[in-house]
């Protein structure tokens, strides 16, 4: 599921700096898949669930699943977000030249948190999930960049691609929120705690 | 908490259209409390996991609680980011007097929404979380008359106020989300199923 989440995010980026429409259908494609997989997970859950009487630290790790399942499938829907901007705009391109370098690092670095989230869930690893964090930070400087240039009084590109700009920004850095909040639920799961400045492991 | 989640968007929306500073003091310490009250859920649920051998249902209703929690967590935080914007460009008004009615609107329906999902979750009837569905539809439809005035030519308040009112939009719009979603987790936990248009109980 991370890694659809990444391709979806990676097409959905590629799509928005110019790409064809066949790029925004395989995004909504993959976005569908991962409501199935997401579904698929908690049915499975539940199943076992079901079938086994878990103990206290089985049943964290059953909900943890199904609340990582959640954020994927998320993660997706805002990669599928960012595809309909570049669809809606098509053949225009949603975002203005001068801007298609800080998108495509935003696309680069939502692509590797998703990753990274998924080598967190296999690793079970504090350090795999530092990187994740390490990477939000980058996220964010990029949306305040992105931020300074849209209310740079000579932002010559007009309303209509402030707004996209704007929410196409909100869109990556939830994306990069939920990478975090799988890395963080999963370290807190194995180790019971985490950095004190991130302390919502299920959020 | 949805009682709270419901006065947090209530006074952020006072807040915005032109309230105290002291009004989103108010909002950020809701959020706040409304982070306690999750992990609060969390660790009860754990608890009873702990102590008891539930059977699947009574798993699914454990799941759906934590689930629960963290969306009414979330509309905290996203009625907490309507009352930055505001304190952000205070003393200044963030939103232009020619758009206090749509948002006085949306402040309203929110709030609304947060206390009717607070009542299904009492009554885990349908038929009150079908109210919510359809405060949902008029919450859309005021989002999209908010982005028509946005895209209007006309719109003559500049790209930093654009900005401001869409990611507002987008606030108010995620907050409706969370409480449908809460209704809808219910009712398919209740019955076990959902309408069609609506098939993700636990997004």
């Amino acid at each position: 599921m991370t890694v659809t989440a990444a391709e979806a995010i990676e097409r959905a980026t590629g799509c928005l700096l110019g790409g064809s429409l066949e790029s925004a259908e395989a995004v909504a494609a993959m976005d569908a898949r991962l409501s199935v997989a997401r579904r698929a997970v908690e049915d499975q859950t539940y199943e076992l669930l079901a079938r086994q009487s878990p103990v206290a630290g089985d049943l964290r790790a059953l909900v943890v699943a199904i609340k990582v399942g959640a954020d994927i499938d998320r993660m997706g829907s805002l990669a599928n977000h960012v595809a309909k901007v570049a669809k809606r705009r098509h053949p225009a391109v949603a975002v203005p030249d001068q801007m298609f370098d800080p998108f495509r690092k935003m696309g680069a670095v939502a692509d590797r948190m998703a990753r990274s989230a998924g080598a967190v869930l296999l690793s079970q690893d504090a350090a795999d999930a530092e990187r994740v964090a390490l990477d939000d930070d980058a996220m964010d400087g990029l949306r305040r960049s992105l931020f300074r240039a849209l209310l740079d009084e000579e932002w010559p590109y007009g309303v209509e691609s402030a707004i996209d700009v704007a929410l196409l920004g909100r869109y990556y850095e939830r994306f990069a929120d939920h990478a975090v909040s799988i890395a963080d639920a999963v370290v807190y799961l194995v180790t019971g705690s985490l950095p004190e400045e991130r302390a919502e492991p299920l959020g």
